[in-house]
Order: C-alpha cells, then structure tokens, then sequence
C-alpha cells in the first residue's frame, strides 16, 4: 500500500486473503493490474460462483426481494396509502437482507425493537413538548436528541450489548427522524405509524425472500464448518508428521522467509491456520442460528448450537499443538534424520491412529451419530505408549554421549553417516543466525568448542524428544475432544448407532 | 441459553467476553440475574467509563452531532431549501458515525462514493425508461432493480470487496429511493440532487466533530494496542515459566477442567491469549488507520500502518510459542520437581533475557525510539546457549537409566525423594485416563510393568526437555521479531536512539 518498496514481503494471513478461493489464484486474478483480461476475469467470477452455489442463489434472492417491494411503490394502490413513507420498505429491505435465516432474523429483531422503542420514546417526548409551550419544545426536542444520542452509543459499547449495536444505531436515528419530522410537519403519531408499517412491510418481503426462495440456513453452515474443521486439522496433523519423518536431511527453506509464510507445499497446514482463527466465524454463525426454526436435519427446538461453538474451542486447543509441531518441523534445530527414522514406525502409527480418531470424530457431528469411540481410543493410547516406549528405551540416542544400555540398536554415532554428520553441524552452527559474532566479540570463545558443539548435538537430538512430546500432548487432548463431542452429541440428541 | 443444565461449564475466549472490563466482575454486574442491585449496576457503569474515556467522550461526540444536524431542520431556513430531504442527514450522520477517525472517513468515502454512483446509475436509467415510453418504463425500471441488487450484492462477497460491502448496500437502496421515488413524483435529477446534498450536509457534520471534538484516532490505538501485546507476551512467558519452576508438586486442577479455562491464577496468560485472537482488530485498525490525515506522533504521510500488522503477525507466532509452553506447564505428565530445579538459574536467566528484550522492542515501538539491539541479543543468545549446555551437561538425568558421565551431578534417583517418586508415579498412572482398562481388557498386560513405568518416567522427564526447546525456539523467533521492529522503525523513520 504505501512504501512498500525493499521491503520483504510477509503474508499476512488475513481474513480477506484467506477467503480468496483457490480458483482466482489459478485465473489471471480479476480487477487491476498488467495483463488484464476480460475472459479470466469473467472465468474467475463463473469459478467464484460455482464454488459455492450459495453465493449466486443470494444475490438473486436480494433482487427478487428488492424487486418486489418496488413494485409495490410501482404500483399505485400501496403508495396512494402510505404516501413517500413507502420508500422506507426499500431501505429495510436493503439494510435487512443478510445471508443466512438466522442472521436476517435477528437484524430484523433488531431493526423491529428498536423502531418501535424509538416510535415510544418520539410520541412520549412530543407529547411533553408539545404540552410545555412553544417557546420549551424545541429545547426539550434538542436535549433529548443529544441525550438518546449520547445514551445509545454509550450502550452499544457495553461489551455484552455490542451484538445489538445496529439496533442502537436504528433507536437513534428512528428517534431523530420521528421527533424531528413530527416537529416540522406535526401529528408525530400518524408520521411515526406510517413509517412503521412501511418498515414492516419491508421487513416481511425480505424475510419471506429470505426463507421460502432457496434458504441459505447459518446452522447447516456452522454444521458444516465444524466438520471441516475437524479434516483440516487431522489433514495438517498427519502433512506435518509426514514431512519431518520425509525430510531426507535436504535445506529446509530459510526459517525467516517461511515463519510468517503460505507454506506453498503445505495446503493442509494452512487451512488448519484457518481453522485457529475461525472462533469469531462460529460464534457469529452460532448467534445467527440460535434464530432460526427447526430445519432440515436439525429437527428439535432449542438446538445446543453454542456446543458447537464449544466443541469447536477444544479442537482449536488441539490445533495449538499442530501448529506447535509445525513450529518444531520447521526450527532451525533439527534431529538427524536417522534418528527420526528410528521412530518412524511408532510416529506415523500413533500419528495415524490419531487422525483417524479425529477424522472419526468429524464424521460421526457430519452424520450426526453416536458411535462408541471405545476402540478407537484404546488404539490411539496403545500405539502412543508403544511410542514412549520406544523413545524410553532408546533415549540414550537422545544424549549422544552415554553409551547404549544392553538393546540391540546402534548408537547414534553409528547410524549417522559422516556427510550427514557434518551438514547436521554445519546446520546447527548457523544457529543462532548471530552467535558466532556475538561469542567472537566477547573476546574470544568463553568454552571450548568441542562441549559446544556437543551441547548443540544434543539440543538437535532432544528437538525429536519435542516432536514427540508435542505429538503425545495432542493424543492427551483428544480425550476432551471425545468429551466434548459426546456431550454435543447428547445435547443434540444424535442417534446411536446401529451396529 | 438453550438447555445448559448438566453440561460441563467450558469458558469459551469469546469476542465478547474477552472484551468484558475487569470492573464488571468484580461489581455486581450489571443488567439481569438475581441480586441486582441499582448502585452496583451504577458503580459498573461509571468504572466502565473510566477504565478508557474515550467511551465518554465517544458518546458525547454522537449527542453533539446528532444535536447539531437536528437544529439545521429545528431552524426553518435550511428546512426550507431542502424540505423533507434534509432528514437524510440525520440518518447520515447516525449511520456514519464511527469510533474512529478513520473509520468515520472510511465509511463517508463508502457513504459518497455508493451515492454518487448510485445516482449516476439512477439518472442514465430513468432517461432511459422515459425514453423508452409510457409502457416499457416499468419493465425497464423493475428489470434494473433486479440487476443492481443482485449485481452488487454477489460483488460484496467477492474477497478482496468485502471491505466495501457497506457501500455495496448504500449503491443499492439509493439507487432504489432514487429511481422509485422518482417515477412516482417525477423529476428524478432534482429528487436525487437534493438527497445528494442533504446527505454530503450530515456526512460534513459527522466529520467535523469526529475530528475536531476530542478525535480518536485509529492510528494512535493501534500503535497502543500493540505495544500492549509485546508487554502481554514477555509477561505471560515470564509467568508461565515461573510458574513452572514455583510448582512444588502439588497437584495441578485437572486438565479437564482447566485447558479450555480462565486460568484465574494466570493473568498475563488471559491477556497473552487475547493477543492470539488480535489479528482481526489490528487489521481493522490498520485499514482505518490508512485513512487517517498525518496526526499527533504520526507526522508523514504514507505512514506504514501495515507494517504494524506484520509485526503483530510475527509477535502472535512468538506468542503460540508461549501457549505451548503453557501446554506443558498443564499437561498431565511432568518432569519431577528436582529435575526441573537443576536447570532452575539457566531457564530463568534465558526467560528473563528474553523477556526483556521482548519489553525493550515494546518500548522502543512505543516512544518511536529506534535503539541498537545487539547487546540485549547477544545476552539473550549467549543464556540460551548456556541452557543448552547445561542440558547437555546433564542429559543424562532425562533419560534415568544410563549412569552419569564423569561429573559431579547426583543421578536423577537421588535427586527425587521417596515421596516425591511415589506422588510422581501416581500421576503417571493417571495418565492417559483410560489407558489402564484399555490394557487390562487387552487380555493382561502385554509388557513388563516395570518397563512400562520407566517409559513413562522417561517420558516424563523428556518433558523438561520439550519446555526447554519451546523456550529455545520462542528464541529463536526473537530474531524475526527484532528484524520486523527494524522494518518498522525505518519504514516509519523512527527517531535514532540519542545516547
């Protein structure tokens, strides 16, 4: 945006750019810039809308509606009663239509209250200003305006009333017009009731669009995201493990360039980020759906959608520790790779254990069915205690320098080869990216090298013991994980499963 | 709010909740639920107002211009000239009125720019339909409805437009009023320039007091608010670590219980937390920021604000550091208490270093001071280093079985009392929680006991190691973290530290 040049480029996962869909990257990319054209741009809106269907059904759903309530201005027969005030259905209609049920329900709600608290207050004030004399009404009129000017905004930053803040927003201007106009053309009473009614009709036109034309219903949204959610994360989780256990010793992208980056051969990963921010997504679908009917597969009142919200906050918990193995796969310390493949077996059984478990989970909320998780989670213990096992009896190799108790395997010294061995150091000597000056500057090397030296070794081996550490955390979450989904599926009334 | 009873009470880091002020909690609280009680509710709403006067102030601001576009319709001679059209400045100013300076401009530029399009739109339109004769005008009035809601309401889900979707809806339903009204009272141009007019009056009124009366500026909260997150993130490390090295054994409360929790001990980790979710409100700030004239502090123009978003961005991933760390401080399976005071003086010494170094980057951000970090640096590398050497020193105490090397440390079984052993191993046991039926119903146990309870201790004291590595790391991303300041500090030329 501004200066922007020389300096590195950062990508920022931002809300916007993260909703980008996949298909505008591919396509030449619409809007500004060399190499415009017409037909990419036009592929990329076609790719846009047929990604989610939804999309397209919205906007024909907000002409259809702001068509109709035109034409009752169009024709005579409605304008003939209700005069120019008419043209407030138009504005209700536009400021009213959200895209899911729920969320056109309760700006509704909003819109209605605070019209009618509005219309209250109005007829009372002018009521009193009428009765004080016409010298006092405009004073009385004027103070009051800055009082429920002042009053309503004061309220709306109320941190449990900021939801409501468009409702504030409607009382205050509501009042103005109502007070205001009452004043200049008098009877109030009848300017305020017009206004209302066109507000209502509007209101009515861009509810019956909303629920009868193609409902776009922010429950079976908030279904689906969880859902997702749940793949992604057992996705990035198993991308992650597959990667450090891969990893043949070949560089890894510079840590600076890739600690804030897209990760471009990591896809899961970054939707898992997505996932990590996606708590105010869900709490904002969970409020819209708490107003919305029974529907669809969601078939009683009072549905525990705030579970979801839940269950939601404990798979992001889970999610810290895939974002925290991702930390360690791309640290600048790094294991040996033969170490980690002397782990490999019992890090990709309890890895897949896991996501399966997790993608197990996500299936049973899409399908919403209660099934016995028992078995699955006996495995995923068992194979994490075969891992600790393992890491227990070859944790010399985490130390380098004590020799092996009586097992069979090599020492570590033995399983790396020498080029291994010294890409290992040349790597662990480039970290930190300033020791060496700091330690040159300060007159000389404070130990002797070759401690030094051993102590990064060892740091480098333990970095393994930190990848499973991390992997076990993550397997202990997932207890609460089942938790929390049972209790969802309890509260929701799932079916149990036949077997 | 729907069917709570019998679920488990998980506190969910909500949007809302999180920005609920202490005052409230510790008063009664106000609006609802037993005990309520006028004074308190009173108390509430006046700390609510001091804890930052800028909500006072806010809200007066908001009395004062709704009062002043009032009196332009309380006075006859504007009313005059505009006649009914000037309520349009009330809703204006009602509906433009932001927070910030910035997002006051931000939303006028919609306002402006969604109406002079929209009339532009409306005016060729109408021409058109007049044109088109007495017949046809409807069909062609009707049909543009149509297209205009439905085009600008698919534009407004497009990702990089979403930032306009209040002007989307302002194009929409002015073109609406303009059109319809028009043809039902003739003379569109005039109809839409008095709107015009009217409209550009309240968007004047709006501006003037946000700027001139006590102005918020975007800029100045977001450069406090990050500032406050770099003293949020060295605080909660600072805890979290000193809360790992204070713990004498006592029992933790159960994870269940607490992973999803307020940690009511631990408040730098709530704050920490809040840092986590800040992206979204930087980003916002910064947007507004950009429309900002040079103010205050911030004297050129073209001020990097984005840049401010990226140092959040780099802080956050120091931050997830911190959180995992805050993962093994709670996990279930910890490093006996002994071991972890071993390493006692080096994990604080580190910490500590980075700690500070983390409050100087806050600093120098805050007074917009640019400081040479070399010496903090070489400090904080030169602690890590020694951690490092000391675990390497005495690896041998994680890994329990193989006899010390040649130093003069007490292996790991004298370090730990009989006592301590027991409680330890009793916490191992209950963990993972369903672990031991799992195995029993396996048919017996499939491995020695005692191997099995040394895999776990292991693996227990492998935690140490795993804390130390995430501290190593949380190091490690220093380095980006001071690089970022640079970038900002010479992006937003930063005045030279005079020594």
């Amino acid at each position: 945006m501004n200066g922007k040049k020389g300096s590195y480029e950062i990508n920022i996962p931002s809300t916007t750019k993260a909703k980008q869909p996949e298909s505008r990257k591919k396509s030449g990319g619409g809007g500004g810039g060399g190499g415009f054209s017409f037909k990419g741009w036009m592929w990329s809106v076609w790719e846009f809308g047929k990604e989610d269907s939804n999309r397209v059904k919205f906007s024909l759903k907000v002409g259809l509606a702001v068509l109709l309530v035109s034409l009752l201005i169009l024709f005579r027969a409605p304008y003939d009663v209700f005069g120019t005030n008419i043209i407030w259905s138009i504005l209700t209609v536009a400021i009213m239509f959200e895209y899911t049920v729920g969320a056109t329900f309760n700006r509704g709600f909003n819109r209605a209250l605070g019209s009618v608290l509005a219309g209250i207050f109005a007829i009372a004030i002018a009521q009193l200003a009428l009765s004080a004399g016409r010298v006092a009404e405009p004073f009385i009129i004027g103070v009051s305006i800055f009082l429920i000017g002042a009053i309503t905004s004061f309220m709306k930053l109320w941190p449990s009333l900021v939801q409501y803040e468009y409702g504030f927003r409607v009382i205050l201007f509501t009042y103005c017009l109502i007070i205001v106009s009452g004043y200049r053309m008098g009877n109030p009473f009848r300017t305020a009731m017009d206004r209302l009614y066109s507000i209502a009709l509007g209101g009515i036109v861009a509810v019956l669009v909303n629920v009868l034309v193609f409902p776009i219903w922010a429950g079976e949204q908030l279904h689906k995201e969880l859902v997702k959610s749940f793949d992604s994360v057992a996705d990035s989780l198993e991308e992650c493990v597959r990667k450090y256990l891969e990893d043949d010793g070949s560089d890894h992208p510079e840590f600076s360039k890739t600690v804030m980056d897209e990760f471009p051969d990591e896809p899961a990963y970054r939707t898992c980020r997505k996932t990590l921010n996606s708590s105010a997504k869900l709490e904002s679908l969970a409020n819209s759906a708490k107003w919305e009917p029974p529907h669809g597969k969601f078939r009683h009142f009072f549905y525990p959608w705030s579970e979801y919200v839940k269950v939601g906050a404990v798979l992001r918990y889970c999610a810290y520790e895939v974002m925290a193995l991702h930390g360690v796969l791309h640290s600048e310390i790094q294991a040996p790779y033969n170490l980690r493949l002397t782990f490999q077996s019992e890090i990709k059984e309890a890895t897949s254990q896991a996501a399966e478990l997790v993608r197990c989970l996500g299936k049973d909320v899409s399908s919403m069915k209660q099934s016995i998780k028992t078995s699955l989670l006996k495995k995923v213990h068992s194979s994490t205690e075969r891992l600790q096992y393992a890491i227990d009896l070859h944790s010399y190799l985490l130390t380098c320098h004590s020799d092996p108790p009586d097992t069979s395997s090599k020492p570590l010294s033995k399983l790396l080869s020498h080029a291994m061995m010294r890409k290992q150091m040349r790597r662990l000597h480039s970290w930190p990216s300033r020791e060496v000056d700091a330690f040159e500057e300060d007159g000389g090397l404070c130990m002797d090298t070759l401690p030094r030296m051993r102590a990064l070794e060892s740091t480098a081996a333990l970095s393994l013991a930190t990848f499973t550490s991390l992997l076990i955390e993550f397997v202990a979450r997932l207890d609460h994980l089942v938790e929390a989904v049972d209790q969802l599926a309890v509260m929701a009334k799932f079916n149990h499963e036949s077997l």
